[in-house]
């Protein structure tokens, strides 16, 4: 190896990016090095400025730099309303499709006992008591449809039910756009169910 | 998204690192703020660190932290030997063979006229000054055996042939291990033709 300890010690911190294994973080260090130091730099400052000031919101868990997030705060939105997901990127993308227009709540997760996440880590009961404070009449379940979303959404369905507020789930069905030959067939056979 | 500049700073500025798109940079993001807020400022400080000192060794060329690198420094080594590599990856990878100990000329690169790399971008002109100083008896062309490796290789050859200089490529065959079966064809051929 190149004799730099500077060098080395990036490639060993890059690894602590998701997916990157040794030979990734050579090759991202290397081409930092050789094509981008601004880039380099400018990350390094981002990295550091979002470790210090980027914080949950107080009321919907996101990821937020003030007390509460520019979503909870905002008058506009349908304070009736609160959908569950599993992460910010999954908020982001029901927000995208510009068809909801009531609160969220950001488990940050979600339930998963092999390794070791339960109730506390997602911040259930924090989602309870928000789900029940008065406003909230509708609460929508997004989280995915794997094993470990089906399973959240369960927990959560079980610990407000019969507590007067609507319970909903995401609709499951074939994907806008798809041709039925390449569905899966779990998915047909919820989509012949719930069929309308 | 989440209401914070700071992430969505980083997020962008993630980017910079080769091979990560957006999902990945979100991914990137929402890991460390989640679980590794350390790791996200160790790096951040490698970052700004390597970017700072690390430059190139005034005679091989590859990363140093210093005017010389290590290997150039170091008096064990046989100085009649140059071998030529695209790559501080490829130095390395021929450092641990262990069956090497002459010196090093690292190109940082390959020349790539679609790519609008030269023979100034490789510092050709820097190897045909250290190659032609008098101690170097023989070059060894290592560079990859691709297209492009070929023809830097070639251009090489072209610029130091006829001035009594050894000039090698690195042997061409089977590699070790595999079956013949499932070799290309170009590289039986090869070995067919340099066989001893």
């Amino acid at each position: 190896m190149p004799d730099s300890n500077a060098l080395e010690t990036l490639i060993q911190s890059l690894r602590c990016l998701p997916g990157v294994g040794v030979k990734s973080a050579q090759r991202m260090a290397f081409h930092l090095l050789q094509h981008n130091r601004t880039g380099a730099q400018t990350l390094a400052q981002a990295l550091s400025r979002a470790a210090e000031y980027v914080r949950h919101c107080e009321r919907c868990h996101t990821f937020a730099e003030h007390a509460l997030c520019a979503t909870c705060l905002d008058v506009r939105r349908d304070t009736s309303k609160l959908c569950v997901v599993e992460t910010p990127a999954d908020q982001s993308a029901v927000e995208r499709t510009g068809a909801y227009k009531g609160l969220y709540f950001v488990l940050m997760g979600k339930l998963s006992p092999l390794d070791g996440i339960g109730p506390k880590d997602i911040g259930l009961k924090k989602l309870f008591d928000r789900a029940l404070d008065g406003t909230v009449q509708e609460v929508i379940l997004a989280t995915n449809f794997t094993a470990e979303g089906e399973a959240t959404a369960h927990v959560i369905g079980e610990g407000l039910k019969s507590r007067g507020l609507q319970l909903t789930r995401l609709a499951r069905g074939v994907p806008v756009g798809s041709e039925l030959e390449y569905v899966d067939l779990g998915t047909i056979a919820h989509a012949l169910v719930d069929r309308r």
